[in-house]
C-alpha cells in the first residue's frame, strides 16, 4: 500500500493506493458509516459488504438524478444517519458523484470517502471534489465542489470490470497525457491495454500517476478559475452528445478530443491530430461517429461552462500542452459539422 | 443608508441597511440577474419587480421542499441562467433559504444576494449562510452553509407585513437578547411592539443590532462547532413541534424558549423564567401550549443537531448568557412532559 496526502482549500484528502477494502474499518467508525454502491458492484462483491450498512442504487447514469438523491436521503433518515455519520461511495463515477453530493447536502454536510471501482473513477471521477447530478440532458447541472476525506484504491475490485469499462477509463488517461504529460503519452504508445490489465505493478503506477496528476491540477485551481479547465479537454463536445446517444463517457470524450484536436489544428497550429486519432483507436475508442451537429451545438451552448456567448474550449498546442481558448459558436460550428458526418 | 462589511471564511458579505430595493441595479448586472420571490411579496410590491426577470414561488414553509427546487432549476435552465448569473431572494426566510440553496448547487454554485422582507428574515433567517429545505417533518434536513454576497434592507417592504409576522420576528430578537445581549433585553422591556412599528429610527437600530449580533456569532463559528449553537436557543423543542402543529416559527421558538428556560432553572440555576415568560407574552407570543410530548421527544432525537444519544441543548445561566449543555433525553423528557400539558 502507498499513501499520499493532498491538501485542498478546506480538506486534506488521504489516498490509499493498492490497498484493501478491509482498510475501511480503520478509516471510519463502522457503527456510523453507510456505504452507497450500485447493484452491479454489490452483486459482484457481495461478501465485501457484509457487516456494513449498505444502500444499493440502480446502476447507470440514468439514475444520477434527483429522484435517487431523494430516495437515499429518505433511507439515511430512516437508518438514523446523523451529523457524525460517514458516507462511503463504492463504485464508479455515478456512485461517487451522487454519494459526494448527498454527503455535501445531508444535514448541511457530513464526512465522505470514496472507493472507486472503475478505471474511470480511479483516475478521474472520484478525484477533485466535483459532485452532482444530471438534469434532463444536462450533465452535472446541479452539484458542488467539496473534497472527500479519503480515496481508497483496491485493484481487486477491477477483476470483474468488463473490457468496455477499461476502455472507458483510458479515454481520461489519454486526456491527461494530452493536456499535461507528453511522457505518459509515449508510455501509452509503447504499451497496450492488455499489458495494464495483466501487470498490476504497471497498472498501479499508471493509476497513481493519473490520480496525482489530476489531484495536482485541481489543487492549484480548486474552484476552476483557470488551469482546472484543462481537464475539460474533449468534454465540451463530449458532454453535449453523451446523453443523446448510446455512448459511454469515454467514447463521448474520445469523439470530443478529436473535435478539439481539429479545432486546435485550425486555431493553434496543432500538428498531431493523426497521432491522437491513432492513440484513441489503439485503446479501443471511437475517433469518429455520426451525430446531430445542430443539436450538439445547442446543448454545448447551454452547458454550465458557457459564459454568455463564448465557449471556453480546451485546445492543444502540442501533445502534453493544453490551453483554454475562448471560441465563439461560429468558430466551432463548421468543424463540429464536418466531423459529425464522418462518412460523407 | 448604512453599509457594513463582514468577512466570513470564503465570502465577504455587504450589508446595506435602510436602503432601497432600487439599489439592486448597482449591486448586480440586471441582464444576468434572476429574482426569486413568493406570490405574496410579488402581489404586494409588483411594481418593484418591473424590469427584473422574476421567478415567483408559492408562499409558505410547505413549499420549502425539493419539488420547488426542481421547478426553479428547470426555470433557470429555460431562462438561460449561467455560471455568471446572480440570484436574488426577495422574501422571508423560506424564500432566502431556498434561493441560497439553489444558488449553492446550480452549476456548482452561482452568486446570490438577499432582500429580506420580514422581521424574522431581517434579523435571523437571511443571515449566516445556512440554507436548505425540509424533508417531511424534518426542517432544514438538506442544505448547506454558504454566505451571500450581499444583504439589502428596504424597510418600505415591511409596510404590508401583517402583525403576526412582526410578532414572529420578535421571537428571534428576544432569543438574541437572551443568549448575548442583556441590555437589549432591557430595551425590549422598556418599549413595546407598536413603538418599533411606528418609529423607523428605533426599528433601524434594532434591526442592525440584531443583524450584526447574529453575524458576529456566525463569523466566529461559521460551521457551528461552538458558539453558533447558541443561536439554537428555543429551537430544539421549537423545531420538533413547529411542523406538527399550526404554529408559526416564532410561536414554536417562544414555546421552545420557555422549555429551555425551565431546563435552565433545573440544570443551570437560572432564576429568570418569569421574566422571560412576561417578555414573550408582552410581544404577543405564546409561552405555554398543549402538545404531544412523546412525539416531540422523538422528533427532537432525529433532529440533525443530535449526535447519538445526547442532545446539545442551549440553556441560560442568566438573561444575556447562553450556554450549550449536553443533556440526555431522560434529563429533558420530564420537563417537556410537564410543559406540554399547561392546563393540567
Amino acid at each position: 500500500m502507498t499513501t499520499k496526502k493532498i491538501t485542498f482549500s478546506s480538506q486534506t484528502v488521504n489516498y490509499y493506493f493498492d490497498a484493501s477494502l478491509d482498510k475501511l474499518a480503520e478509516l471510519t467508525n463502522p457503527d456510523n458509516t453507510f456505504i452507497i454502491t450500485d447493484e452491479n458492484v454489490f452483486a459482484k462483491h457481495k461478501r465485501k459488504f457484509t457487516n456494513w450498512r449498505t444502500i444499493v442504487l440502480k446502476a447507470g447514469e440514468a439514475y444520477k438524478v434527483q429522484a435517487t438523491v431523494d430516495s437515499v436521503i429518505d433511507q439515511l433518515i430512516e437508518l438514523g444517519a446523523d451529523r457524525k455519520s460517514c458516507l462511503v461511495g463504492v463504485g464508479g463515477g455515478v456512485v461517487t458523484d451522487i454519494t459526494g453530493y448527498i454527503a455535501s447536502i445531508y444535514m448541511r454536510g457530513i464526512q465522505v470517502g470514496f472507493v472507486p471501482t472503475t478505471i474511470l473513477a480511479m483516475v478521474d471521477a472520484s478525484i477533485g471534489g466535483k459532485n452532482g447530478i444530471d438534469v434532463g440532458i444536462y450533465k452535472n447541472m446541479v452539484g458542488l465542489i467539496r473534497q472527500p476525506s479519503f480515496l481508497l484504491y483496491d485493484y481487486s475490485l477491477l477483476k470483474s470490470l468488463p473490457k468496455e469499462e477499461w476502455v472507458n477509463g483510458f479515454a481520461e488517461i489519454i486526456k491527461h497525457a494530452c493536456i499535461k504529460d507528453a511522457a505518459m503519452f509515449k508510455l501509452l504508445e509503447e504499451n497496450k491495454l492488455t499489458a495494464f490489465q495483466k501487470d498490476k505493478v504497471l497498472l498501479n503506477q499508471l493509476i497513481q500517476r493519473n490520480a496525482l496528476l489530476k489531484s495536482k491540477v485541481v489543487q492549484q485551481d480548486e474552484f476552476e478559475q483557470g488551469d482546472r479547465k484543462l481537464l475539460n479537454f474533449g468534454h465540451t463536445l463530449g458532454h453535449a452528445i453523451e446523453n443523446s446517444y448510446e455512448l459511454s463517457h469515454g467514447q463521448a470524450v474520445a469523439l470530443g478530443m478529436v473535435v478539439a484536436a481539429a479545432l486546435s489544428a485550425e486555431y493553434k497550429k496543432f500538428k498531431e491530430v493523426e497521432k491522437l486519432v491513432s492513440m484513441i483507436q489503439k485503446y479501443g475508442l471511437p475517433a469518429f461517429a455520426e451525430f446531430d451537429a445542430v443539436k450538439a451545438m445547442q446543448v454545448m451552448q447551454s452547458d454550465k461552462k458557457r459564459v454568455k456567448g463564448v465557449i471556453h474550449y480546451v485546445l492543444l498546442e502540442k501533445i502534453g500542452k493544453g490551453v483554454v481558448t475562448p471560441l465563439t459558436p461560429q468558430q466551432i460550428e463548421p468543424i463540429v459539422k464536418k466531423l459529425a458526418q464522418p462518412s460523407k
